[in-house]
């Protein structure tokens, strides 16, 4: 079996089965999507004590007007799950980032709002991160092979969102 | 504030904040990273009960000879902490997928066996997770963005192992 658990033979399956070049793309792409969220989360763990997910939902309220997000918009955003954004809007709302309020136009909804040490401690982690990104992605690559990766991601981000069927 | 957190303004700083097109596309990366290991992982769940660290660690065992890897050698390839991969076989070893002994050769040493049964799991698992893996991107990239993207993600793996400073 291979890394993707694909039998050495099958001929029944022959189509179905990556070639040897499109599984060693797979692989590199399989540990990226493994390595990177997490060497991002480490950095900001360690620099700001912040984790990636609670950075991006700073961040995400940080770019509204009122700096004000419904929650189940902002778990959306940050691609988690509403009882996970919860139980991270409650950490940061410990630290005096955040707080939560019923949605004065429609008490069934809350929202979430940045408050100034929230902004105040993104600002702090943002200049670690964005060195951090740099380093390993965008300085790393050359412009043209950067906007590529941006438009291969995006044509998977599709695909996930309408899978094929 | 944008999704990486730069201030919108900061002179100071201008070289650090990512340009227009730049940050479009690690927006783009940085929701890739995020949102594939959640739809390969959804998939597995949902028709096989597997995760997709349990999942590779099964494949990863079933490419040895004698289907045996040390804990930590396998925790390496899996890409998580060994405390995490040892809940992760307690779990496999409930099912009857691996086994776990004292490495023969080096008694502070355990390894992971895979089981027939984790096999089977295996194999069964493997048809619907290539699909789907041929589904998002293999079969949605050219051969030649594939290739590509494969030597970026290597690009960016080789970093996060040796940092530049």
């Amino acid at each position: 079996m291979t890394e993707t658990g694909q039998p050495a033979s099958d001929d029944q399956q022959a189509d179905l089965w990556l070639g040897p070049e499109q599984l060693s793309s797979w692989v590199s792409v399989a540990r990226l999507i493994t390595r990177l969220p997490w060497a991002i989360d480490a950095q900001l763990q360690r620099d700001s004590g912040l984790s990636l997910p609670e950075y991006m939902a700073l961040a995400m309220l940080s770019e509204q007007d009122d700096r004000t997000m419904r929650m189940s918009t902002l778990a959306d955003q940050v691609s988690v799950s509403l009882s996970r954004l919860s139980h991270l809007v409650k950490r940061l709302e410990s630290r005096g980032y955040v707080r939560r309020e019923p949605d004065p136009s429609d008490g069934r909804f809350t929202n979430a709002i940045l408050l100034p040490a929230g902004f105040t401690a993104l600002e702090a982690a943002a200049i670690g991160h964005v060195t951090h990104v740099r380093q390993l992605v965008i300085d790393n690559l050359s412009a043209e092979r950067l906007r590529r990766l941006g438009q291969d991601a995006e044509r998977i981000l599709q695909r996930i969102d309408s899978p094929a069927r």
